[in-house]
């Protein structure tokens, strides 16, 4: 039953834009992740963020929480295709893993949210996810909630502080404490090169000369930008449409980055995944339609970079794949303030 | 971030039977709970528990798991008035909470389990609930999850032992570390005669010459045996039908033990409720049709005792269940196996 210590104060962390192994330099993940200057993470926003993410009373019914679809008891996401929201309604995305999550250079899918506190502000909104009517039924919520008030003052200072900007804030504050260190890749390229197997060291050099760290580089392998998802195969060749990527995965279905921003461009475009933590996070891609890492890295290499990786190269690159399963850190679970009775949620 | 220590071997305690201040022993909460000879509790069993209690990939949508309604972030149940599950389909009764239910004499508000590891085998397989086909299926979807095999033979020994005995078992087991001691009350029963106020001193007074303590007696004040609801009202006044008992609160609706047992003289008989931690889990009754503590204590005491509290008792009854309130241990949150792929959940 040990604990880990959550770290207090974070540097801000140059982690972007470094391509893994381009300069020969591949990076092992940091145990503490960069906060913006205007939300530092401290200890009474961690606890009180990590309360407010467990807790379903902020969803129309009462019974959906950001832990429903980012299970932190499993791979920080729901193992189902795309997720169930309130009503039993099924979303159309895949849950991404809110492990390491700290990382990304921006949040959802198509990238539509620039940091973790905007994209906190999403779900709690969205008619098939939790449902409420808007922010301000979000914060009203809270406000019912009176256990709730001291624990947005201790980390937010006396006053009116149960906001949804600091709400926000506290989620995010949460968040960056789930990091995933101590992958026998990270101690491996920290020096102990018995930390990964030989074939895991040839699947890693395979993912690189195959092309993969174009887009899966930085420390999570989760890139520094939005990145093309099916643009390379589709660009290239335009008889994609009706191929098994199109009828069997579904790959056209979603208009991915192009929903928020209206370029053709942006067709397809999505933001990159982490290669972190993958043997928890089955299945896969946007609309979860894949369900074993040797048909993704095989469909990834196909459609992005139009190679076809032999067997054995795909069983090396898994090989590899798996030496990114980090160590989980033990978490206390939140014990939340008692509700009043008169809290009203919808059937 | 302290961590409760588990209590890896309870002696069998006998708790039921003893009603409380009738020979004016107040009794405070143990701080194990007795368990079956045939099921001693473990460390192996509560770490497998654990997991099995928070693993939603036993519902038929991958969804729903003990804790979706049985919260252990909050008291215990889900502060709805009934249960939500899957499809979004809402249940007929309250969630009854799962701390401290290591001491209930059986289980389910009809008391139809008579022991914890029996009611463990209900929700999996209820349509409305967890809604697998049968406990075949939710064995199915343990076996499929090759993690769990290593904690099931940790457990239970090595061998063919993933089974719905032994997962009913392991859930019981950690269900009996459920326990919330050292409320101002316990610490006033062995003792400490300033932790409860003068209120709740006149409140446990007045509780007791109520009448209360005929049905919640014990340490968890949830009474030996099925108890009546209603049914002392309902005997001596017929006119009870198309009163503020029968409109508003609804409590002829459920026909309650009846249910099972097709007894006339169970109708509306319900296992005695704990009493304990009450703050947290509101709203009360069978169908949740009660939103505060005053509203419950008067309706109870009219209902079942056909006493008529003033408000000042009702108020300082109140105050004395308030001193029910336990502390909730800290836990660690479980870390569940990976997912394979081609789990198949519904939508």
């Amino acid at each position: 039953m040990k604990t880990r210590c959550i770290p207090l104060m974070v540097g801000m962390l140059a982690l972007a834009g470094s391509a893994i192994a381009a300069d020969g330099q591949w990076q092992a993940l940091p145990e503490t992740a960069p906060a913006p200057s205007d939300n530092p993470t401290t200890e009474a926003k961690v606890t009180l963020g990590k309360m407010l993410f467990f807790d379903p009373r902020f969803s129309s019914t009462g019974s959906i929480s950001c832990f429903s679809c980012h299970n932190v008891t499993e791979g920080g996401d729901d193992h189902r295709p795309t997720s169930i929201g309130v009503h039993g309604q099924v979303g159309g995305r895949n849950a991404p893993t809110v492990w390491n999550a700290a990382f990304n250079s921006a949040q959802f899918w198509d990238g539509r949210a620039p940091s973790l506190e905007e994209q906190a502000k999403g779900p709690p909104v969205n008619a098939i996810e939790m449902g409420m009517k808007d922010l301000d039924a979000t914060v009203g919520r809270i406000k019912k909630i009176p256990g709730y008030q001291a624990h947005f003052e201790a980390a937010f200072g006396k006053g009116d502080v149960v906001n949804m900007d600091n709400a926000a804030k506290a989620i995010a504050a949460y968040e960056r404490t789930l990091i995933t260190p101590n992958s026998a890749y990270d101690r491996y390229v920290k020096g102990d090169k018995k930390a990964m197997t030989e074939q895991q060291v040839r699947g890693m050099d395979t993912f690189a000369k195959t092309g993969c760290t174009a887009c899966h580089s930085g420390p999570a392998f989760n890139g520094s930008q939005n990145m093309p998802m099916g643009q390379g195969f589709f660009m290239k060749f335009p008889t994609f449409p009706g191929s098994v990527y199109d009828t069997q995965y579904r790959l056209l279905e979603d208009q991915g980055r192009a929903a928020v921003t209206n370029k053709p461009e942006d067709k397809q475009m999505y933001r990159v995944q982490t290669l972190r933590n993958l043997a928890y996070t089955a299945p896969y891609f946007h609309n979860g339609s894949l369900k074993s890492l040797d048909e993704a890295v095989k469909v990834m290499a196909k459609t992005q970079l139009n190679k076809d990786l032999k067997d054995d190269e795909v069983k090396d690159i898994v090989a590899f794949l798996d030496a990114l399963n980090g160590e989980f850190p033990k978490q206390t679970l939140p014990q939340l303030p008692p509700t009043p009775g008169d809290l009203i949620t919808e059937n």
